[in-house]
């Protein structure tokens, strides 16, 4: 027999000694596990039991065991073409892996019909919960996930508006930081590059801060000149040769992102203008590449990793019963690099 | 009644039309295509025969629809944290979606243990089929695959000694031709960065690639520092800074990926190296990365996004009873710029 008493920790005990103690086959106690509606009550009551009596746990901490079906979440992200969330994911994954979660992931090509589809599939295939980007989607969504009781947690944005839980940071606070930044050294002519806003709230508020911050220099918003496009390296590129080719040429280009601005920076440099002499970029998230980069990126740092972790224990705590707590929100902070300085007297 | 004839092409059957003429409820005839273990044989063939009727298709290809039972296939690759298996994963995902099925990925952090549970998971939570990056594993694992049934493609390296289909390129001889043109250009002294090859068989034949060069060169293997990291820009650096401290310094430093070759090139600055005058340096993959430093970088051109697509298409053919086919051979390209160049005549 594999029976073991709880004293013994050089053996934890395993499926086998919870099917020998409950007189039932390997198989049956994973059903329990994993399909607990397709055995029959009293031979889950006993297997139950002896799982609780050997304090058995399936490769995971015994606190989330009750409430947790597959020991599975979801977690879907726009994109898997750039560093933007990898590595925030990563840390989310090795979170969770320490709870004995396996995390799988979907990308959703910033198409909310894909989206949509991946939501189901992931309930579908019985992820015990979701970790989504952002607050912006169909309610019907919201209701769908609701109405199959499987917890949700928002993350990249934080609306204290909103009261879905969400763990993020201020995309519009951290935007207006920057671009205070960028006016307070003497640039009025200012082109913004970003994603395409609609259906992205993580790209609105952005997009939203640095308004405010013209706004707080007495200019209005409507004389920064917007280019809405795709996160690559090309787009961004493509952005800055349209607005360098514009009547009145930006001093400083504020970009949406670190991807869009290292393709601006490449474009500036085809275009044979010196950064920061004769035009001023700057990104957002602080990603690898933002380092790599010559000159080195003027950007806002996004904790992603400490976001990814967070995330993460907060996941674990609700599939324990914990409930879902306050959204949180994290700081960012300005990197203020070789990329930004003040504009040219004659430009 | 919403029963349709097939030359009505401007309305496709719907799952109400196929419950309609089967004269079940629509709840059945979801379980004959997602469950249909769980369906009684006369009912799952009333429903199958209106199926063929209808020409009805559950958002994906017809022809497919007799071997699927999810449509979900899985992939499992080492890291999420840079772009080196993003892009692919991103082609392979895009074209899964044309053909209706929804991509799970999960990320194993280079560990064995860890892909293992993720191999398990995806199985379970009803994968169809599963994409897995190189050959080194456990045969515990393939054998599990098989006595379920589940599709497996192996992607990233072609080995024709291995009868398990893959779609992937030649990393040894790849390497051998990137090895091959420093040694051309008159290097002797030579570093290798390579990711740790135990359980890595990309890793292990790129590094073998260059001591087949140097063997063609009838050169000693031997004669080339070999240090073994973990594929990050900061492992990059301190392997460069290592192998400058050691008494015979190499001219030319072939890393095993353009990561650990960016890592490098920022270590080499820093020590106030100048590339490639006082030292080469040659990355691997040709991720966007490598044209966005500074000077862009030497490295082999892997066709990431084709090998994803057609590994996509393979495992399509592959649930539609097509069987696993040959492997294919991908070509990869050198791209000679600007981080190579001969060694310095006093060095």
């Amino acid at each position: 027999m594999n029976r073991r008493n709880k004293d013994d920790d050089r053996h934890l005990p395993t499926l086998a000694d919870v099917a020998a103690r409950a007189g039932v086959s390997t198989a049956t106690v994973s059903r329990c596990l994993n399909s607990p509606a397709q055995v029959q009550q009293a031979t889950r009551d006993r297997v139950m039991a002896a799982i609780a009596d050997l304090g058995y746990s399936p490769n995971f901490g015994a606190r989330a065991l009750a409430a947790r079906r597959t020991g599975t979440i979801g977690a879907i992200i726009p994109t898997m073409e750039n560093a933007i969330f990898a590595r925030a994911l990563q840390a989310f994954q090795e979170e969770l892996h320490l709870n004995g979660i396996t995390l799988l992931v979907a990308s959703s090509s910033y198409r909310p019909e894909i989206e949509e589809e991946q939501i189901r599939t992931l309930v579908a295939r019985g992820a015990d919960a979701l970790l989504l980007i952002g607050h912006d989607r169909a309610p019907a969504l919201y209701e769908f996930l609701e109405s199959r009781g499987v917890p949700l947690l928002i993350t990249w944005v934080f609306d204290p508006a909103l009261s879905r839980p969400s763990i993020g940071f201020d995309n519009r606070r951290s935007m207006a930081a920057l671009a205070g930044e960028v006016l307070g050294q003497g640039h009025r002519e200012i082109g913004i590059i970003s994603a395409e806003v609609e259906g992205n709230d993580r790209a609105r508020a952005r997009v939203e801060g640095v308004h405010d911050a013209l706004r707080v220099q007495g200019l209005d918003p409507a004389r920064a000149q917007l280019i809405e496009t795709t996160y690559s390296f090309e787009s961004g590129g493509a952005a800055l040769a349209r607005m360098m080719a514009h009547p009145t040429r930006p001093t400083a280009v504020i970009c949406g992102n670190d991807v869009l601005a290292v393709g601006a920076l490449q474009m500036a440099r085809k275009l044979g203008l010196r950064v920061p002499q004769d035009i001023s970029i700057t990104g957002f998230d602080d990603i690898e590449l933002a380092t790599v980069v010559e000159p080195p990126l003027t950007t806002v740092h996004v904790p992603h990793r400490e976001m990814g972790r967070a995330a993460a224990r907060r996941l674990v705590a609700m599939l324990a019963g914990e409930g879902h707590g306050n959204s949180v929100c994290l700081e960012t902070r300005l990197c203020l690099r070789d990329t930004l300085a003040p504009p040219a007297r004659n430009s």
